[in-house]
């Protein structure tokens, strides 16, 4: 296995080139400089690959193990959570006021992403607990703030989220799960929940569970639904950790793949009850979960870009170490290793390309995060921004994560047969990255979110403010370069073009043909991911001509747009028609026909 | 997990009225009918469901261990292996001469299409015995041929391939393994060959291995390399098993998938002699290979067609039982599972396009394997169906196995969070099908074969007569059908121009910028596929149209091929980018740029 390189050069150059941290941070009122952001990005790598990496395929095999209730986590974790959250890595982006450090998302979002490179399965332990602490934040009152807020903050404590149970998956209106209000506004929850991360382990001495349910008296389906902390251990007065609370793990699962993270199925209330504390107020869960979940899409999203770059390096390596075969008509100065291949390079820059852009994607994501949530900056610019990050969550997320799995599978491929022997770690990154497109809301969810709630309720505002944003760049970037920017602008200009058709036909169609539309919600995200990663490249090929960068960057930048044009973005009217003429078909079919 | 459902019906439809098999039976001079052939099939089908499939799943999670050198199979195998071959299933399309039942080729795929479909790993052992018994009906003189063939036709005795070693995988120049000439004509081998699959197993009472290897004097590179026969047991002079000849397993590997087919790291002559009997004549042994190659790719582009109609039907399965969630303005007609749900149908007609266009292409080429060996046709049919199959496999090798990638990931995902836990058994379609790539030369192997030996050398030749084939089936469905089969007939007719125009660059090209064209070689293949696949389904609703079939399965194959034309067929575009301009960007990238 090759050791795990940060990606710090390509952080430079988004955070001082394309992105200017500095006038970010600055109007945002973040006390950092991209100095000091890079500075904390490369202790970050260095723990990443040190630590975390260096322990992720042996995890892999050895798996967790459940014993009595407890779950047992692979040699490792421990010492290596301990060190991570005595770090201080835990609390980047929280308020200083609960023990986090209150860096700006840019930063958290460039050192989250090593993290996943390293090991999903370990880095889903404080993602979770991310996500628990967001919903706190978000609507818990003091008392359970004081309770559980600094100690999931610092580390000491993690969290989870239990939404799915065996009937509600994608539908959490089925939830099914009770809360009984006590006298002392405590609550006593009851039921299973399924395909829980994390729900239990040994890193720490406590897990703190967030968990809706259904009070007694609640309306039937998602107006019904209330949100819950339960602790493992109950909490003492001082802050310590008491007496255990009625939930356990009452199995885990056998997966395809992060192995090292233990999805478990939670009882609550079963030999015992279990105290919970409601979060806010009754029937508001679902609206808490929402910004939680919006969260969790974008780590989600994130863990795609990861595990793409993380598989990328570890085939380029091969790529650059491997001997075999004569390349066609090579004239022998790439030495004799597979790198030589044409076809290898097209699934390097295939790859690489894929990679530049989702970067890019989620450091533009997160300075809209930054913004959304600065109290320096103009109600109109934080809405705004707010508005696009809403819109480009579900598109993030889908379209990361599905080119996972195609980097995955480049990658793997490079390995040839020593790629399907697990040893080589290449199906590790396989196996790991199947679950992204399926946990935190499926492609298809994404997808329907992006339709319904993104484009059709505001009537394409929005759609239309980020295309103008995307045709603006293109044109700039016609004026500004050389052929190869050119051919770039005008795909983009094409590809804007499609967005906009597809855009009108939805807005036209959805209240006629509701069912033509959502069949081509899926393709729709990846044309919005597709043309969205396009603008990626033209505002990193702008930022390269306009700095003036040494001419191998250029170059290297300009190919890698090239690329994506040709092979990414040539997809578009593919897309076009799917999303237009392809739903009739799979609507119209004949039940009685599926089988032959 | 369903059981396995043989696809009875398109099997029927398939030879009925699609390829006319009574004609077609005639002619090459089968002593066979199309109702015999189905008869032969349902059997075949109820065996691969009732012992094969039924086994697929537990033998996954058990897998196969070393004992020794010995080779133990997971539970069930053994009776089952006895089963299969007291069945006669083993020796379809081998000569009677050798107590084959000298069947056709087209019977024996869709019998092939249906072992691989209930479990790969169990099916790879026939389908390896097969090629050897290519190798020795092609190349042995009649000693060796004597002394093995009859006990692998009928099954007792199995076979391997040995080709690959550490240093020698896609490059078969590079093999090292030695082989001594004996004073009796025998040879004694020496070296390691890896990735042997079925290399040692308990199923048999022998294992014959056919391995490549050099002679001391042989020319260097792959005009040096002989094919040799080298027998787990020695061979008795009446033909019953003698005494261990000097090869073993050493080890196996720890695989993504295939777990219950051995993958044996196989040592000859190491700590005992290892006798090997030559094939045909020394250093001709990769033109053999090329035979057996040639039969073991159309069995690995099977594969993938069986591995997509298996996940398909699993995953159709699960989607008329599973509930889950309200669907988009759903009338309340189609029940409360999720086949409501547009985007499930979305992806389920895209698995089953895919799976109709891959059932028909297999057998279009067991029809021209048939017509090709057929004595009774004239020598330019015979050798017109040899260009065709030749041409022909790599694009069926590289696109139906690329396929089983995405329609096995769209299995999985109707199964959501489900379809990541191993039990439901999604995830072993998944895993089992990722060496379909790359096993039997990966999809750039494939692709070069098809743009070098099949394009080029010809000059085109046989890609144009394959061509104007399609353009006259496109025009004549123009003429046939109403307004779906209309837009099929003109996406076919741009299809085939792209392939013009892309083969007319190819042919210009090659001499000048040879990487270039390399470059594109997968796009390649795939632009084949696509407009192939499309052609397959222009057949199957011209069959349609022709036999008056009943309305429901007119509707039926007319939507499913609406769907391949919208979502598939509409990717040629981007295919001929790839292809034509996407080569430069990835052969010029700097090597320092690489890593980000």
């Amino acid at each position: 296995m090759s050791q795990y390189q940060p990606p710090l050069k390509d952080v430079s150059f988004l955070l001082k080139h394309v992105f200017d941290f500095d006038r970010h941070a600055q109007q945002c009122g973040f006390g950092v400089d991209s100095d000091t952001a890079l500075f904390i990005a490369e202790e970050a790598g260095k723990f990443a690959s040190e630590r975390i990496d260096s322990i992720n395929r042996s995890a892999d095999t050895e798996g967790v193990r459940l014993e009595g209730s407890t779950v047992i986590t692979a040699t490792g974790f421990k010492e290596t959570y301990r060190a991570f959250s005595e770090g201080g890595w835990n609390g980047l982006r929280f308020p200083e006021e609960y023990g986090g450090q209150g860096l700006s998302a840019v930063i958290s979002t460039v050192v989250d992403e090593m993290w996943h490179a390293a090991s999903i399965s370990f880095a889903l332990c404080p993602m979770l607990t991310n996500g628990a602490v967001e919903a706190l934040l978000t609507a818990a009152d003091d008392d359970v703030k004081s309770m559980f807020l600094e100690k999931l903050i610092c580390g000491e404590w993690t969290g989870t989220m239990n939404l799915t149970e065996p009937g509600a998956g994608s539908d959490l209106a089925a939830i099914q799960t009770k809360a009984t209000r006590q006298a002392d506004g405590t609550y006593r929850i009851k039921g299973q929940k399924i395909f829980i991360t994390y729900g239990d382990h040994d890193l720490t001495d406590n897990v703190i569970h967030l968990v809706l349910a259904r009070t007694s008296d609640a309306p039937p389906g998602v107006k019904g639904i209330s949100l819950f902390v339960v602790p493992k251990y109950l909490v003492n007065p001082d802050g310590s950790v008491g007496n255990r609370n009625g939930v356990h793990c009452a199995s885990i699962e056998h997966k395809l793949g992060i192995h090292a993270s233990p999805t478990a199925v939670m009882l609550f209330g079963e030999e015992k009850e279990a105290v919970g504390y409601l979060v806010g107020e009754e029937n508001r869960g679902l609206e808490y979960m929402f910004v939680m979940m919006n969260e969790a899409r974008f780590s989600v999203g994130l863990q795609g870009l990861s595990i793409s770059a993380r598989a990328y390096q570890h085939a380029l390596a091969y790529s650059q170490e491997r001997i075999q075969g004569k390349a066609v008509a090579d004239d022998g100065s790439h030495g004799k290793t597979i790198i030589r291949h044409p076809d290898v390079r097209r699934q390097l820059l295939s790859m690489k390309s894929k990679v530049d852009a989702m970067r890019a994607f989620a450091v533009y994501l997160a300075v809209q995060k930054d913004i959304a949530h600065s109290d320096s900056m103009t109600g109109h610019a934080r809405e705004n921004a707010q508005c696009r990050m809403e819109f480009l969550i579900p598109v993030f997320k889908a379209w990361l994560t599905e080119n996972a799995q195609h980097v995955t599978y480049d990658a793997l491929q490079i390995f040839g047969g020593m790629g399907f022997i697990e040893e080589t770690g290449a199906a590790q990154y396989y196996r790991d990255a199947r679950i992204l497109t399926i946990y935190e809301g499926t492609t298809a969810i994404q997808a329907n979110d992006l339709v319904g709630r993104k484009t059709i309720r505001d009537e394409g505002r929005t759609a239309l403010m980020l295309i103008e944003s995307m045709e603006h760049s293109a044109c700039e970037l016609r004026e500004e370069s050389d052929a190869s920017g050119r051919a770039l602008s005008s795909q983009m200009i094409e590809g804007c073009a499609a967005l906009r058709r597809v855009g009108e036909w939805i807005l036209g169609k959805h209240a006629s043909a509701p069912r033509e539309v959502y069949a081509g919600a899926v393709p729709y995200a990846e044309l919005w991911g597709t043309v969205f990663g396009g603008w990626m490249h033209v505002l990193r090929l702008q930022a390269v001509l306009r700095t003036g960068n040494r001419k191998e960057s250029l170059h290297a930048t300009a190919l890698a747009a090239e690329f994506y044009s040709e092979h990414i973005l040539a997809r578009t009217s593919a897309l076009v028609s799917a999303i237009m003429h392809g739903g009739a078909s799979s609507l119209g079919f004949p039940e009685t026909e599926w089988l032959n």
